[in-house]
């Protein structure tokens, strides 16, 4: 064998990630610090996603809409804790057409601010609720050490935005999406994720509880990939959403926020790829099934075309590579670093055998397949190769959560990585002493009863299981 | 009849068009100068119009990409006549994360800089060519007379960039996509337009030539609703975009734009709508018919159920309208402004004659269909209407659209509206003395061959066929 093209995992997980996107052309670095480009490869996986998350938010009764991205600076400041938390991160426009502006703009770091401005406009009745939109678009947040997919300073994204009349209602909202975005992870991403209800000190900057769903890396660390937040009354109060209900009383109205964005795409690559580069979920893979033509022979080309137009008929996105200019083994190293769930391989041999070979992406296993059952085989590996990535998703995790009741164990713990199951008390200061002393943070409150009656951090008494360790 | 509930065309054209932008819930302005909110009904007529689109683009063999919005300000100098044109018009950003920035960062105006920079790594063979890339993105152009769709500070759209080995391919893919834009907008937005060249004066800063798709809106004005441009070596030198070609000699490839814009979102407004709102064209109308449900009744229910469900299963977008409560005049006037192509009427009355009563938005005539024959014959009233829609905008503007020979009847005819087919030199001095005589512009040329020996501006001796008239 050739030498690797990619930092094995084991050597160097960071330098492996960075190979990876780079070989398999899905992002790059963009001119300005913390920006990013996103190669066609890895656009096409985005399009995917967007897809099958859009028919899901929409399948909930939200619609989409357009905001602009310029924000007037006074419109952040009519929420304190949000502009406390956003402030340091903020991008800001102080010209335009030439001129200086009287008063800046500031980038979306996100869109609470302008959408409750207009929430309050288009919300009168209890006629009007609830109110469900969404943005896809994309943001800005200044980042000190940026990382691509993983933290950009802009990135893409969707946000939805929703107002109820009860805060009852937006609790039952934020439960939704939440579920929406499990579901999505687990079906079309692959990917087994936790959720559970962020501690006070990675809360969302306005909202009243922050529900997470947390995925573990194949390096021990967590990513956040995907949140809802219950804003209860903060935002229709400083933005004055009131509307009148059926008794011809005005009240507040609750509101709700939830996003998932092109930080997705870091996850999926860091829980399923591998020394070889990318294994996508078939659900996102551009090309599902590759039919690598071997060989220049009209008959090879012939039967090439043959298989990929039996696989198109059913719906399986395939693509013939009929590079046969290129060797072999570069094109198989190429697919399989893009991660194409299938390869059927055929040449001038195959053919006179009556047998394609074909390749599996996840485990690399080669098996042979009759000809005219070469299509129905590769797009039959399809579902298995989807549920055998979320089924090693899920055990990988659940190998690698480990429970814990001594400070010690935890420290010791979240320096191998992993996620650790512990009593936590809830009490002031006691997440920064966490972090302190580990590390890592509390990824999510998985309960409210804990597992042990003194808390991790500090031996008071417990009152949550909450899951830590280190993240993205 | 109740009073109007738009300003009628004839008595305020932008009145009425502002009217309509507000009363069918399209759009309104944003906090900041210039900028704009896209509702859900504006917003999902951009996303059928994306969808069409898109699917015409992919199929030139175009992949689609994103590049950050921020480009450093030396990026755009990099190109001169680029820089000239476009400095007026920018968005800078001088702060980021609490710091001034060392070198402002400008929101992309459009893209071809932080592209072309791409390009010249990326692009190193022959093999690597044409590089066909395309972004759905925002753009960033400081508006001082800004108005929804047509002339916003942030606006949405699609940009492609191209590179090819040769200039005679550039001109290829120029035209290419030209003719995709020009039957995007007969087929899709049921709209006729004129194409052509643009004169030097109207040219995309940087391009060696601009071609483009005009439109002509009820009022009698012109509007540019794409454009295609053959950018030569100029960004390619720039840029030093280089490639090996097949003798092993280094040379500067050729490159194109193209684009078009939520803009086209207000052009389809201005020429299918009338004084009682929007006219859609079927194949962009979130909702094709509208089963307008008239009394509670369980029958009445049922029956447009069945309705709806047969259109549905028809591939018709269908939308049954229940809203009982409210009253019949308001839920029609409101799918009216809305511009939805069909309704269908059914209550107990229409029940027990075994007949409904359907409605055709573009030409409002009514006519009544059996019960069990109304989702069919609904159905076959679209590709009616959006033919219909068509020849209506052809046929206005062919009426429209003038010979003149001299500079009196021009200017005359400029005042009161419409096209001006005219004989032009090309000499320097001539557009700018022909907008100062007449407050119009060349919209584009449309023949090398001039249809009288003299220019219409300047009396020399003419060189081209163009079209003049006034522009949004």
């Amino acid at each position: 064998m050739a030498k690797a093209v990619l930092t094995p995992q084991a050597e160097n997980f960071p330098a492996w990630y960075q190979d990876v996107v780079a070989r398999a052309e899905l992002a790059e670095n963009g001119p300005a610090r913390g920006t990013m480009v996103i190669r066609p490869w890895g656009y096409a996986i985005w399009e995917l996603m967007q897809a099958d998350m859009d028919r899901r938010i929409k399948a909930t009764g939200a619609q989409n809409v357009a905001f602009p991205m310029f924000i007037p600076m006074s419109f952040l400041e009519k929420e304190k804790e949000h502009v406390e938390g956003f402030s340091p991160e903020l991008a800001v426009v102080t010209h335009g057409g030439g001129q200086e502006l009287t008063e800046p703009l500031v980038v979306r770091p996100t869109s609470e601010t302008v959408i409750n401005h207009y929430f309050a406009r288009w919300v009168q009745s209890h006629r009007d609720l609830p109110m469900m939109l969404n943005l896809w678009n994309n943001v800005v947040r200044w980042e000190l050490r940026p990382r691509l997919f993983l933290r950009t300073t802009e990135f893409l994204w969707q946000e939805g935005h929703t107002v109820h009349p009860t805060y009852a209602e937006a609790v039952e909202e934020t439960a939704r999406m939440l579920e929406v975005y499990r579901r999505f992870m687990a079906e079309t991403l692959a990917i087994s994720v936790v959720v559970g209800e962020k501690s006070p000190g990675e809360r969302f900057a306005g909202a009243d509880h922050t529900f997470t769903c947390e995925a573990l890396m194949r390096d021990g660390k967590a990513l956040q990939m995907g949140t809802s937040h219950n804003l209860g009354h903060n935002f229709a109060r400083a933005f004055d959403i009131r509307y009148l209900d059926a008794d011809g009383e005005r009240r507040h109205a609750a509101t709700t926020s939830w996003g998932t964005s092109t930080r997705m795409i870091g996850g999926m690559i860091m829980v399923h790829g591998d020394d070889h580069g990318l294994r996508l979920p078939p659900a996102i893979a551009p090309h599902q099934v590759v039919v690598l033509q071997l060989g220049d022979e009209d008959e090879v080309a012939a039967a090439a075309g043959r298989i990929a137009a039996e696989l198109r008929g059913a719906g399986v996105r395939v693509h013939v590579d009929a590079r046969t200019h290129t060797s072999f083994g570069r094109r198989s190293v190429d697919w399989e670093l893009k991660g194409v769930p299938v390869r059927i391989e055929l040449g001038a041999r195959e053919l006179a055998a009556g047998r394609a070979t074909i390749v599996r992406r996840d485990d690399r296993s080669r098996t042979g397949a009759p000809l005219d059952g070469a299509a129905r085989a590769a797009a039959g590996l399809l579902d298995e190769i989807q549920a055998a990535l979320l089924a090693q998703s899920r055990a990988f995790r659940e190998e690698h959560t480990h429970p814990v009741t001594d400070l010690a164990a935890l420290t010791d713990g979240v320096r191998r990585g992993g996620l650790f199951r512990a009593a936590w008390s809830g009490a002031e200061g006691s997440e920064e002493a966490l972090g302190a002393a580990t590390g890592a943070t509390i990824r999510c409150i998985v309960d409210d009863d804990p597992p042990a009656p003194a808390c991790v951090v500090t031996g008071e008494p417990a009152r949550y299981t909450v899951l830590i360790g280190r993240a993205y």
